[in-house]
């Protein structure tokens, strides 16, 4: 096996993911004068979706990229370091752990804050995954812009892919929204809303068989599940809608994991192994909110920063009241 | 008995508490449409005690005090309803729980979110009740600036004490600390400011005996403990600066309680009485900490409501994954 790229140093934590989790578990990292490296595919994580966040305590109405710039720049000013990648695999190596990004580079940490979120489920048809990126996209909030006088679907039936419909036909020309069922799962009023808006085409029990094109999306085959006919529209841009899934597969055989993927944690942030912590939306807390997800990565942040001050090894056990034992008393 | 003051209304969550988690709390309560009263000494609690804020995930620096105000403002906006005064007994009544306010008002809840942090420790000396605000302080940011051109003594000898000082120097004529050490806790930075400072004079390895006056503070005596000597200090102001404890005893009897006389929650904010949660510094997390208690207090605000929609009641047991049954495959 090559050598990998990376550096020799070895960070206190490396926080893999930088959503409102990863980001507050920097920030505080940061302050603790913990040596802190981000790991992350983005900045911003699923915060940056929503268009008009008003339900953070604190911030008055904003968009959640204004808020997340916030947060970045925050996690800078107290010293995290960034580094863009995906993590491939995450594996004790001696006292340390080891991350490895995209097979490539290899970082050593002391203690790892896992806090990737979750990613946009899938399909799981031709042509999906080729054209990710050239027309096929996960967020109409980031992308919706590029699809001025364009004619574009989106596929699912809940809040997101009805808020996705309204939100692209401030910018497309035609809007076909494909939905496996005849109702929708959403809000009555956004689909009243939907119902009504003059570039919107619903096409019901139907599910998406195939997204063609050459270079760029050109066309989709949509089947109706009661007749099987099919059609294919001419389209531009598709938009995957049809929610969230937690991929924990690069630590599921390190931590405790729950029906759903979920890494379980206690309510420290600490998983079932010692020196991996875990916050956000890839936790098994049942609310996922921004504010949560902020909370949860100070926490994790400061349960990694007690782990290490009191002298805790990868492998030795943490006493069971997280403290040191000769600072109990300073509580 | 007298009938109580109060309204009829059953509120679905009655919030005590207005610092970080209690107005976080609210603003979910209200955005989720529950009915809820916050009844609180204040709004903002310690959130109000930090002149400069820098660790808040999404805010830049700024005081806490402006921050708490978005908080309130959030709040307000959603349809949280407040009630300023002490809660003096939360009890069952019924299948609701009743919250008595000094002794005479009565307010209904169905469930009940526990959110009112820690209060400053006292020194049970004689003069000290009765000077509460009228002279004797625990907030040297609030009310320092009442004390321009006077003489004020702060006790107290780690960081929160020494910043006061500092605090208090900028107004005053002069500061005395007194400490019963002759080495304080404080940051070393802080302590090499503070013995700097011109208008400070320090009384060491000395306690607080008493506190004088007519309508107001006018002298405190201390009494050196090496030699047991005793000096009158005529003061105007008196600032308490040694630390918080945890006051539980109005749902003692109510909810698990740790050692420190926190309120014992799990990981969704629950206590060990079903329909009752917490939030905040009032709770066995181990970090006392603005954002962790925000993401706390949304958290338990969440679990009542889940508990509300899934029918619980107060006495019958919560199922195990807290989800409605029927609802868990929508998760």
């Amino acid at each position: 096996m090559p050598k990998l790229k990376g550096t020799d140093k070895i960070y206190d934590v490396i926080i893999i993911g930088a959503g409102p989790a990863g980001l507050a578990a920097a920030i505080y990292a940061g302050r603790k004068k913990l040596s802190t490296l981000v790991v992350s595919i983005d900045v911003g994580g699923q915060g940056n979706l929503t268009t008009h966040i008003e339900n953070y305590p604190g911030v008055m109405p904003q968009s959640g990229m204004q808020l997340m710039d916030v947060f970045h720049t925050q996690a800078q000013m107290f010293g995290a370091e960034f580094m863009f990648g995906k993590v491939s695999e995450i594996k004790p190596k001696g006292k340390e752990f080891e991350v490895i990004v995209a097979g490539e580079e290899s970082y050593l940490g002391k203690t790892i804050i896992i806090a990737f979120g979750k990613v946009p489920r899938k399909l799981g048809i031709p042509g999906e995954d080729k054209f990710f990126g050239r027309g096929v996209s996960t967020c109409a909030t980031c992308d919706g812009p590029l699809f001025k006088n364009k004619t574009v679907a989106v596929v699912g039936g809940g809040n997101a892919a009805l808020e996705a419909v309204l939100d692209l036909s401030k910018f497309a020309k035609k809007v076909y929204l494909i939905h496996r069922r005849d109702e929708f799962r959403g809000d009555e009023v956004t689909v009243e809303k939907v119902k009504n808006a003059p570039k919107v085409e619903l096409i019901l029990n139907s599910i998406l068989v195939e997204i063609k094109g050459e270079k760029f999306v050109s066309a989709t085959v949509v089947e109706n599940i009661k007749d099987k006919s099919r059609r294919e529209l001419e389209i531009d841009g598709m938009f995957l809608e049809i929610g969230y899934i937690v991929d924990s597969s690069v630590v599921k055989s390190l931590v405790d994991i729950n029906e759903f993927n979920e890494v379980v944690v206690d309510k420290k942030g600490a998983t079932s192994c010692p020196g991996l912590f875990a916050a956000g939306d890839v936790t098994d807390t049942p609310f996922k909110q921004a504010i949560i997800a902020a909370g949860d990565g100070a926490r994790a942040a400061l349960s990694a920063y007690t782990y290490l001050t009191c002298g805790g090894m990868v492998g030795k056990k943490i006493a069971p009241d997280w403290h040191c034992p000769s600072k109990k008393e300073e509580k």
